[in-house]
C-alpha cells in the first residue's frame, strides 16, 4: 500500500456518501473505537467507518475503495486477540456489527443462518426458543462472522469443533465487490473447491464474510461437571488422553495450572488444592452423564487425581465453572491496574505437558506472571501474561517469551495459534510454521485480492 | 490442452526413463487398466504411467511434465464414481497405489500418517494392534489419498465426518514439481490460509497429495445396530431428525428403500417387510449402547416403526447389516449381465423424503430401475441405475433422470454431489450449484497450475 493523495481520500470518501449516506461515519471518536480489536498491538484510526447492515452495503462499499486502491479493514465486535481487525489511517473501516439480523433458524435441519455481526449470545437467546445451541467459540461474547474469519472454537472444540467443523456456508464480497456464496445448507458435499474453508480463517483477506450459514445442535437433556486435582501436568494429559482413547463424549475439559488456581483462590475465595486441576463437562440424557462421569472419574484416579468433586445441580456446576470463569479477571486483580495480553499455541496432546513445562520455566526464569489455562482435549493453552502498568519491560520479556514459545510449539509438531489466529501478531511466526506453503497463500491473497486491498498486513505481512 | 506433438512425446517420455527408470510403464494393458476408475465417463489410455512409490517420484515426474506443459493425472485404487482419475491419450498416468506405507502411528495423540496409496483396509488392519481404527469412507475399499481427493465419506459421517474433518495435514506436490506441507499435527489451527481443506476434494487439480495426516479414533468398547420399517420414508426422515435433535450420537444410520429391500430379499433370501427401512448403528459402552437403541426404539415407535430388531451379537449383527452389505450386487442379480450407474446428491434432512419421493416417481416413469439407499442422517442418497447390457437407450433415460436429480436438489437447497466428487460427470452440475463462486475457483486453479496440467478437465471442465 502507498500513502493516499489527499484528493484521493476526498474523492473516496465523497463516493462512499453519494452511496452510503449517513453509514459514512467520519467522527474521531467512532474512527478511534473501531479502529483496533483487545490486543497490544499498533493500530490508527481509519480515514471512516461504513456502518453496513446489509451484504448490498459491504459490496458498494468494496466497489468504491477497489476502484481507488484503498484498503478496507472488517471489524464487528473487535474482539479479537492479534490486531486482525486493527485499522490504518488510509484504510476505511467497514463496521460490520449492525449486521445483527438471524436470518432463519432451520429448526428440522439444525442450522441457521445469520448476519456476520449477530453476536454468539444474540444467537444462543434466539436458538433456546427452537431448543437448539450453538456452542462453539471463545469465552468472551463475539460475533459470528469474526469467529468465522478468525477459525475460532474454545471450550467445545473438543466436542462440537471449531467454526471450520461448524460453517457451512457463506456469503462473501470479494475485493471488487462481487457477492458470491460459498457451500449451503446440505450437511456435506463433494462440490468443487472447499471456498467455505478457505475464507474461513482468512481473517478478511481474501474477502468479507457477510453472511454465515452453520451447524446448530440440540440442548442437551442434561449437563454435568466434575473439578479434579493432580499431581502433575503429566497425570492430567494422561487422563485425557485415556478419556479420549475410551470415546467418552466429554464436552469440555479445561486445564488450570497451580498459579491459575492461586489466583482464582484469592480472587473468589474457592480455596482449592494448588495444584494442576481438570474441570471436566459431560453432556447427554440424565444416566448418560452419570456415565461418563463415573468412567472419567475412574481414569483420574488411576492417574493420581485427588478431591474429584462431581456436581449435576446448577448451584454446584455454577460454583465449580467459577475457577474458570474467574480466572482472567483473577489475573488482573493480583497486580492492580495491570492488563493481560493472551497468546495461544496447540499441540499434540503427547507434547502438552512438556510444553506447559518449559513454558512455566521460561517465565519464572524471566520473572515474568503467566498463568496458563487451557482446551487441554485439543492440546491448545494460553499464556497469559500480566502487564503491569507503564512497565515496557515486561512487554519486552513478554515478547520474547512468546516467541520462545511459538518455536518450542512448532519444534513439537504443533502450530502457532489454535484459535486466536495470525492478525499482525504473528506473521513471522505464520512464516516459521508454514514456509513452503507461503508461496501458494500468497498466490491465492494475488488471485483473488491483486490491489492487495482487503485488510492489508494481516495474516500475510505485506 | 493443445495435442502433443509426437517429438514432445518422445522428449517428455526420454526424460522421465532418465529419472525415474523402470518406474515408468508404457505396456498396453497397464497403460489400459491405470486410465481409468469405476465410471461409465469417458477415457484413454495414457501415454505411460509412472509408478510412483515416494512423494520424491512424483515430484520428478510433475517437473518433467510442467517443462514439457504435459498432463498428469494421478490414480491410486481407481474407485471413483464420476471420472476423476480418467486420463487421456496425451496425458502422463501417475499411478500412486505403490505409495502404501503407514509411516506414523500416534497412539497417544489419536493420529496417524500415510502415504497416499495405503488403502482404508490396511490402515484399519494396522491400526487394530493400537485398538485404533479410522471410520470414515465409502463402502468399497479405497485409498487415503484417493478419498482425501474426492472429500468422500460413506455411512459413518453422521458421527465422524467425512474426510473434510478428518485430515490434519497434507504433503502435496505443486504443478511445477514443488513439494510443500499442510495443516500439522494439532487438533485445531488459526495458522494462516486453510489449505488443507482447499486440497481435500479438489480431486488432484490443485496438486497431487502425496502422504496424509489423518485423526484416528480408538474402537469402540460395544457396538450393536437396530433394523426397522416403516410406512413412508416421511416417518423414517422425522426419527432421523428427532435422533440427530435429542443428541443420541448414533454412529450410522442407513435407509433402503422397497427397491433395495425387494432386490436383498431376492438375492440373499432375508424375508424383510418390503416397506422403507432403517439400519441404525450404536457405539460406546455396553450400558450405553442399550441406552442408544432403548432411545432412538421409542422415537421410532412414535413415528410409526414396525419389526423393530435389535442385535449386539457378532452373527447377529452381521445378518442385519446384510441386508445393506449386499444391496449392490443384489441390483445387478436383478438384470443378468448388467452394471451400476451409482449417483449422488445431498439436501437439508428436511428436504430428503420429498426429493427421493419425486425422485422414485421420475424413475418409475421413464420405466428405469434405479434403487436407492441413503446415509440419511446427513441428507445424502444414492441412486444406483441398473444398466442392462447394451441397451445405450436406458443410458440416455439414467442421464436425463441424474440431471433432474440435480437440479431436484438445487432448488431444495441442496448439493449436486455429497460424497462422489465431481470429475467429469458433474462439472456442468457444478456450474449450476456454484455460478457466483465459479470465477474464484478458475482463479485459484490458474494461480495454482497456469499451464493447466493437473488432472485437465475435472472438477472445472476446460
Amino acid at each position: 500500500m502507498t500513502m493516499l493523495a489527499p484528493d484521493n481520500k476526498t474523492a473516496v470518501l465523497a463516493e462512499l456518501r453519494a452511496g452510503l449516506g449517513s453509514k459514512v461515519n467520519t467522527d474521531d471518536g467512532v474512527r478511534s473505537a473501531r479502529g483496533h480489536d483487545r490486543s497490544h498491538l499498533p493500530w490508527e484510526a481509519p480515514m471512516a467507518v461504513v456502518h453496513c447492515t446489509s451484504t448490498g452495503d459491504v459490496s458498494e462499499a468494496l466497489a468504491i475503495c477497489s476502484r481507488h486502491g484503498v484498503a478496507a479493514v472488517p471489524i464487528a465486535a473487535g474482539t479479537g486477540l492479534e490486531g486482525g481487525a486493527n485499522s490504518t489511517a488510509d484504510s476505511i473501516c467497514l463496521d460490520l456489527s449492525g449486521m445483527d439480523k438471524i436470518l432463519r433458524i432451520g429448526s428440522a435441519d439444525l442450522d441457521a443462518t445469520v448476519q456476520a455481526g449477530v453476536m454468539k449470545s444474540a444467537l444462543n437467546a434466539a436458538l433456546a426458543g427452537h431448543g437448539l445451541t450453538f456452542p462453539v467459540g471463545p469465552g468472551v461474547d463475539a460475533s459470528v462472522g469474526g469467529m468465522a474469519s478468525t477459525g475460532a472454537s474454545g471450550t467445545t472444540a473438543v466436542r462440537y469443533g471449531t467454526m471450520k467443523e461448524n460453517v457451512l456456508g457463506l456469503t462473501v464480497v470479494l475485493a471488487d465487490g462481487t457477492i458470491i456464496k460459498t457451500g449451503g445448507r446440505s450437511r456435506k458435499s463433494a462440490a468443487g473447491y472447499d471456498l467455505t474453508h478457505l475464507f474461513v480463517g482468512a481473517e478478511g483477506t481474501l474477502g468479507v464474510l457477510t453472511e454465515v450459514t452453520l451447524r446448530v445442535y440440540g440442548i442437551p437433556e442434561a449437563a454435568s461437571v466434575a473439578i479434579c486435582s493432580f499431581p502433575t501436568l503429566e497425570s492430567c494429559t494422561a487422563v485425557v488422553q485415556s478419556t479420549l482413547e475410551s470415546g467418552v463424549p466429554i464436552s469440555r475439559v479445561e486445564l488450570l495450572d497451580d498459579v491459575t488456581v492461586d489466583a482464582v483462590n484469592r480472587y473468589s475465595g474457592l480455596g482449592l488444592p494448588v495444584m494442576s486441576t481438570l474441570i471436566f463437562e459431560f453432556e447427554g440424557s440424565a444416566t448418560n452423564i452419570a456415565d461418563q462421569g463415573e468412567a472419567v472419574r475412574k481414569l483420574a484416579l488411576v492417574n493420581g487425581g485427588t478431591g474429584w468433586d462431581y456436581a449435576s445441580d446448577p448451584d454446584q456446576i455454577s460454583r465449580i465453572w467459577r475457577a474458570r470463569h474467574d480466572a482472567l479477571p483473577s489475573y488482573t486483580a493480583l497486580v492492580p491496574g495491570s492488563s493481560t495480553w493472551s497468546t495461544d499455541v496447540c499441540v499434540p496432546i503427547s507434547r502438552l505437558a512438556e510444553c506447559i513445562t518449559l513454558t512455566k520455566a521460561d517465565t519464572d526464569r524471566e520473572g515474568v506472571l503467566a498463568p496458563i489455562v487451557g482446551h487441554v482435549g485439543d492440546g491448545n493453552f494460553h499464556l497469559a501474561f500480566v502487564l503491569p502498568p507503564g512497565d515496557d519491560g515486561v512487554l519486552v520479556k513478554a515478547g520474547a517469551i512468546n516467541d520462545r514459545l511459538v518455536e518450542r510449539a512448532l519444534s513439537m509438531g504443533g502450530t502457532c495459534t489454535g484459535e486466536h489466529g495470525i492478525g499482525l501478531g504473528k506473521t513471522a511466526s505464520l512464516v516459521k510454521e508454514h514456509a513452503s506453503a507461503i508461496p501458494v497463500m500468497l498466490a491465492i491473497k494475488s488471485a483473488l485480492d491483486p490491489q492487495g486491498i482487503l485488510n492489508p498486513g494481516k495474516v500475510l505481512a505485506g
